[in-house]
């Protein structure tokens, strides 16, 4: 328990052994997470059903495993994005169940499949090219204990194959919304639904899209007010803010 | 009704007046409204307390007034954001009880007081110029019918000051924060909790903030995963969201 | 007749007053135009029923009615963009049946009222802060000898107010859009329609919409193939093109 | 027969099987495309000589080469485009007739050879950094049934070049000019004819040139009126449009 | 004292009134400034002679006069930067002896004359339009105890005035360059000297200078190794950290 | 004579006066000019015929004026520029025969008639905004000493404009292209003279224009070989320019 | 000769074959070039001494060594630009005397030894990567017949460097100055001397210097009155048009 | 001794050999360095304890080890940076004791271990993407005498780490911060203490973080007065610009 040192300390000031004056004096050179405080940080890391998470570049595939491996320790899931197929491979040789996600650059291990979301998410993705990033958002939310929907391949150019799904828009509890060129789709979502929609940019387009600023600054410039957005290529960042979100009581 | 026109449709059917295959027909040339359809949209308006709303920018005094009073007439909340004092003053006339909101630019009318957040929004800001932000924020969450706190001048530069109010931060459901300079207040705010933050970026800053450009990338590069970003100054869009995420049930 | 100089040279040669080497080197001197080639560019002035357009910006009130007046004695329509309340004031003191354009800050003299389009065109604003390109729109396929319909208010996060008016989308030959904030209304439309789409984005929008920019991209990126742009805010620009499209036979 | 579901629907409310209110229930589950409206997109689909298209960047050899097949089984002409060689070799491995257009990044089959196109299309490029985009666009035109004629190396810095060619451009009926570097030539093309110009700017160009934005901030600002814009290197865009205003009767 | 909360605690466990459990329970809910935290901010405001300081844009003339005021009362130099006239009349009204900087838009009070500065700090402005920022920094590092040294009028392009100076330069301790325009020199300053110079980017300029933004990246990219850069016409930045740079022992 | 100094302290060496060590010492702390090193700088000054310049912004007009008739006492032409209608007057009052040009916004007092250039400078203009920077460099070169014409109104929207007049191309030994949108004409101009083409971007333009950057970028991409660039609006500079590359002999 | 159809016009008019509004006719149908018109351009080819050039970039080997070939058969100076190893192997089989310059990344075949240059042209460069862009330059000078002068190494923060270099600096008729970083180079030298000065900024430098925009604006906002800029590492550029300076008489 | 030319000369004008004229004429001449200016410069590479350093890229590895050999014979430090492996094994194979700093992608030669700062310089990284530009600032701080400290992965969403090190901060003469994503760990920690801070933008980042632009502006905004800024990645700059603060007295 982390309060052992301040706990300690009042028991010395108790049985007289230091002087109140000499406790306040030693109570501001103990370690930051004595003082108690970190726990405003570790609150959220001990909330039930939060995984542990690993960014994986610039880790060398062994290096990576290692920290996969210590995590895995913990008996919470485990998610590792943005990997190499070589960190796969290395993740792979000491966790045969971890389950790797080709499109979505991830790797999981699953401990715990209880649901945490009160409702479902649903991913929505314009194109092909925004594939990777809805499957990064799908992941996370999976992992993080969601019941998820993806819905593909509906742009704005086609607008009736966007409508013909409004059963599944209308089922869910928030709405992650992938898509590059223009970024309008999060627009048309947010105007069908009266859900928060999380808008993630992806940095597919020629010319002028500029790697995602077009389709980011689309998003930014939204007319529908449930509209919020993450950054470029966020579909992890999208995923977890969907999951916490969807955990509200 | 509005499925009456279809209904219609189909008693002729019925009743032999009309064939199948004209019915077919007609139905192809019903108002759009009239196939039902529109209620994908109108279900979101349709829901228990949610505010009419009103963009000022653009229109002449008179012709706001007018629309704030036909709106009214709905029996729900009123709205009108971005107000100039000339606004203000026509609508005042016809509202005696309509309420200014001078730092929020704005002016409402309250119809129906009932909380329908199910937990309490915060919004911070980071210095006396992201106030007007904030205040918009607050206005729309309020009208929204959220319990909030606004929790002033905690920029990063004087962490302890934020630090100081960790209660605050432990008791919100969603958190909104305004900053403009370097955005970096987000990310730290992000760090101590364990629920959804909205970032507004403030066109608050001098020489190169770029009237919230910097703000804005600061916020999108955020490394705290539970931050989602508006439009620069659009607090307005980050009270509606937070409202809408913090009545999920 | 502007071949005059040159048929003049020709018959000196023939009646022997000057030799041909002496020709040669005349006619390399004549002014440009004299050598008939001014012509590419008069071809297109000569064709009937293109007006006299005057741009305003820059014009005393009193030299633009001037130029206004010299213009209209060519007994074409004649049309003045961007003018300012001064400059209508000016021109109309000389020519009582000038028509004035407030939103679309034009003014006009109609003198020709052949239609010489060979369909409809149609202009589609998205929000009330589009209409004035929307007008400017309009008022120039007007006075270029159009059949024009103006669709208002049909912004993409309110998707069933478009297809409400499905009708007019499909009796149009030309289509103008007219957007600002994330300009996503082009590549809807362009994927309901067949017909070539010209999107104008405008300078509407706020916080990080960099006065017409955002909607500028987004357009540019549309995944619509029948979609093709012109300037911010060159309402006049898509009039004019739509108009020559217009009268292709 | 895509109305079918919906005939039988109204048979059954004829023949008394089910109320009128249960048939606007059902009516509202029915499938989006049965309700008829879909054919706003596919009467344009449906519409005679419109090739099938394929986007080639990111997809497996063998995967293109089979949704070329697929595609083919519809009758109707072929086209890949922004195609590596090896989509080109499965393709062709698949259908010996099958053309390869190695400058314009293309694959087309030809099912149907005739001309929709009601005059000729004029395609302009600059220097040889633009023949790409250039190609691109004939190669379109001219599987969408177009007349089309390429002038190559008619830079402004070499205006007598253009204007040698002033045969070409009177005959035209709509005209495409690709350009790199500062983006002039549509500006002084738009001068010249009197029929619409799509520009496309091409990303060739070295120092401040940035792939493309200059030559396509040089095209937007054009001070001719008659000339529209598409993305940078959307060569198959320019195509695509200049077929479909060819096209209008 | 500060401590005094903590220390009580203490002594409540010492004459037993509450257990250690209950101390270390109450601890975590002490306001955070009982903390003895606040004194890592706090130990800074403490050291002898540094100025309050007050940021004038937003506030009220009267506001301004009155925090001035309240400062003014804790006995050390008070600076208020970009005030205007109205701001500084207010002040005057209630400090006689507050003294007015027309050129750098300041107002300052001194209480104490002590110089804090080990040596002399060097201010080079290269044009007249440089002078407000250079003069923003003199004043800042004037109250906050330094000799301060001001050299005008040295821009790059007439190099012989800056080398004239050189006695100046190697004079200094530290050194603040102000300049617009291409941001030369503090690129020249510090190959000229072994001292750190803070170089401000002024928003001085035509055309391409972009508000600062030119002078900015040359600044950025100076090839100086002892050159470092606050932000556009922040003179008083320059000044402050010049100040503490210049107090180090 | 400035080597004065400098001759004094060989004199007082030759005079056994001063030792050689303290020679080298004292010269070492001469003024810098004295050294005879300024005559780099002043070597320019002094070469007949140069005008003495002011730059007008944010000068007084009686401080401007002082200035003025100081400068005008070394009997060499005066020119100010950028001065604002106040400047000139107070000018005008102390120098009756001082010329006033108002488009260029630019102030003249001409001492000396000579035509210091060996060719003729040839200005031209694209449309009727570019005429202040074309003014601006036409006033710079005729008060600078040389043959100045201007030609009006020529842009590459109407190529045979400038066509027309290849008789002033061919004539002139420096040519200035003022231009703002596209910024094409430098490069017309280039491709049709072998002479040096000094470009100047105006800010003239509307929507993507920014300002004069898309002119800018369009004339640094030019795809002629002879064609310089100055800074947007930049016309005193491209006349001085223009002066010193037509007085070399 | 080019006037052959012309003068066989006029003898057909002549000897009475055709008439003269017959020839009006004909003259406009004949092909540009044979109106005389072409020489505009072709006069510029035609002086003395001017090279033949090829642009490297996009050329196969063979291709590239072809065209040098049948441009060497005119007799002329011939410099390829942008080529490499490859390009410059072809050549060389094909000509033993053409002359590779690695740096400059360049090769030339020297037929005429002639100086055309009036005076001698001076390059600076600031730091070693600038060297590809003065060698590019250099090579390019010489290859117009100029006396040329490279000197190396005399960056802003090292300016005693430069200033020893003044003999060099006063010799010089025309000055190209090659930096990258802040790109302040330029206005040191321009102030220095009173002859022109063409910038080129290099794409060199680290971080924020964005591949040579910061030195690109920082030249452009020069305050040195005789420096002009062309694009971004265009050494050829700048060689080109100090030359055509040089030859000025 | 440098000055021995300008002795030289005056001897020789106190021995009568020439005149007081002939001399000022002769000094004029004397090499620049011989004027003793080059002292102004050079008295600062004299200074103790400065070592000599070498940019990496674009030498050849052979040349390179050639450049640190020749500099090691001077006796001081040396430090080569941004060296890649080959470079380094080029070094390594003449000076067996020079170390490699893998991470700082750097190599030094230690000669003297004297520590001439006067007191610690703190390092901060926030993330592991940070570390290679950290390390350069520590390498290069420790080559120039300096006591150093490196804080590892204190990031801004995990305040309490940094907290946690308060002494390391409040022990610090000066600190270095080097941050990607927002940029924002700079001003919180300029905000813990009174020292001055030297803000790092690293390029590391994702989306809309544009290679260190995000960090940049974000601390150019940074809303503590104690922090500069340098160039993205310039870790060198932060690390040098540190040691000649420490060096102060």
């Amino acid at each position: 328990m982390e309060a052992r040192s301040l706990k300690k300390l009042f028991e010395q000031v108790k049985r007289g052994k230091i002087s109140s004056d000499e406790a306040v004096q030693r109570l501001r050179h103990l370690p930051f997470e004595d003082l108690g405080f970190a726990n405003v940080d570790h609150h959220r890391a001990l909330r039930v059903g939060m995984p542990e998470i690993i960014f994986g570049p610039g880790k060398e595939p062994k290096q990576l495993a290692e920290i996969f491996a210590r995590l895995a320790e913990h008996g919470r899931n485990v998610l590792a994005t943005r990997v190499s197929p070589e960190q796969v491979r290395a993740v792979k040789r000491r966790f045969r169940h971890a389950e790797s996600h080709e499109l979505a650059r991830a790797i999981t291990l699953t401990r715990d499949e209880t649901i945490y979301g009160k409702g479902r998410i649903l991913i929505i993705s314009a194109g092909t090219g925004d594939i990777p990033d809805a499957e990064e958002a799908l992941v996370t939310a999976q992992i993080m204990g969601n019941e998820v929907q993806h819905v593909y391949d509906v742009g704005v150019a086609g607008i009736h194959r966007l409508l013909a799904r409004r059963e599944a828009l209308t089922q869910a509890r928030v709405i992650i919304v992938c898509a590059g060129m223009e970024g309008a789709l999060p627009s048309v979502v947010g105007g069908l639904v009266g859900v928060p929609v999380i808008a993630v940019p992806t940095s597919v387009g020629y010319g002028a899209s500029y790697n995602g600023i077009a389709a980011l600054l689309g998003m930014l410039n939204s007319c529908a007010s449930n509209v919020t957005v993450v950054n470029i290529d966020n579909g992890f960042g999208a995923g977890y803010v969907a999951s916490i979100i969807n955990r509200l009581e």
